[in-house]
């Protein structure tokens, strides 16, 4: 058996941020496999097969990925950002455990890449600069009581948040739950970035405060900072505020 | 004035993580600024000047830097990782709101890159799977109550934790300590991560239990990731195993 799945992170959606080794992997592939918006970013090749899938599908398409390496051949299974974050890292393990003996055997790599709370934080200065907790607002798959617990511990405790998937059609409200949320530990001048499709052509960055900030500028593509006590805004004549969290950690007021 | 400052992430060390954003940053510099040990890894070319600095100068290296690109030049200022993570980039925004008036009109950016616990993580399959927070051991710049709140708060919330700046020869003590804090609220069997070097010719992975771990295997080069309740170990044979946390984000036993 000489099959491999190779899971390859494209980064935010602008191929000036494909490493080398991500480029490299998706040029050996002979079969390549991801949700279909992802796929488009990658450029037709001769003698690569494609397979789209549907957003919702992680489990099947991880699935469908094994057992394609099983049966011998390269697969590069493509996501957008890091491959390990919230993404489909995590989904080809729960299917390689769960899933045929001969899975385990199998030749599996990951291909790091940029996530999208690290590009977000570029275009506005470095509000990740000190301690802090990436958190998935989606309900899906744990209770809101998680989430909520998880908002709490975090701000309480002083770290910055990067907040995915923070909403959907079908999850309209949660997003604005969780700015009530930390309202209750956070004071209103605390900087709240959205920044969504980072890289490209309809990119949009917002810098605002949590008193300010409104769910409704989210959506699916949108990935949402919330800084911590320490979090600081300077504002520049002409250009955009710098937000940035200082390296000295105190929890602040 | 002409003169910009463009932070750069390098990512970890190896090439085949450079972003072709951060290639082009680098090969448009006229001065390069940065640790001397990060430095080495951009090949020279001609008409750049190198400005190396010892690893503890972080404000002065931003100064300098910013020093520069007011007075006209083209500056890349390297980082190994993401520039926004435990890097230049919050020392740098530090330096602009204290510094001179002019500072705040330059023309800066950032250039993410792929942080160390991306790389470490992909190396063990996917233990950042679900909600994470990242977090700095060291207390130069913070009291080490406020580190053991934060190791309280993100374990006790179910958080996966990726641990930066675990020790040095100045700081021998904090990774044992923060492993005896993590002991009071996670189970001997959560998998921990070991990852120093990644990418480099001396990397080294190690896969073990909280019980297990031993701050000695650590050293100034390493990144720990200590697993929550929820992230699973996948024995495989003849291969190392798979650590991941599943994106059900149950908080656990």
């Amino acid at each position: 058996m000489s099959g491999r799945l190779t899971v390859v992170g494209l980064g935010p959606g602008d191929a000036r941020w494909l490493t080398p080794e991500a480029a490299a992997a998706l040029a050996e592939a002979d079969a390549l496999y991801g949700y279909a918006g992802y796929l488009d970013r990658v450029p037709p090749r001769a003698g690569q097969h494609r397979h789209p899938s549907d957003n919702r599908e992680e489990i099947a398409r991880a699935r469908d990925s094994l057992a394609a390496a099983a049966a011998g051949a390269k697969v590069a299974l493509v996501t957008a950002g890091d491959p390990g974050v919230f993404a489909m890292g995590a989904a080809v393990c729960e299917a390689i455990e769960h899933g045929p003996a001969a899975w385990r055997a199998l030749d599996v790599a990951m291909i790091p890449g940029v996530t999208a709370m690290l590009a977000v934080a570029a275009r506005v200065g470095a509000p990740l600069g000190h301690d802090f907790c990436a958190l998935s607002l989606s309900d899906n798959l744990k209770p809101w009581e998680t989430i909520e617990r998880r908002l709490d511990a975090a701000a309480g405790a002083g770290f910055v948040l990067a907040l995915y998937n923070p909403l959907s059609r079908a999850r309209p409200w949660q997003l604005g739950a969780a700015f009530e949320r930390l309202r209750r530990h956070l004071t209103e001048s605390t900087p709240v970035v959205f920044g969504r499709a980072i890289g490209r052509a309809d990119e949009r960055v917002i810098v605002t405060t949590l008193a300010e900030a409104d769910a409704a500028n989210a959506d699916m593509a949108t990935l949402i900072i919330v800084g911590a006590a320490t979090t600081r805004m300077i504002a520049r004549e002409g250009l955009p505020p710098l937000v940035y969290t200082p390296r000295t950690g105190e929890l602040g007021p």
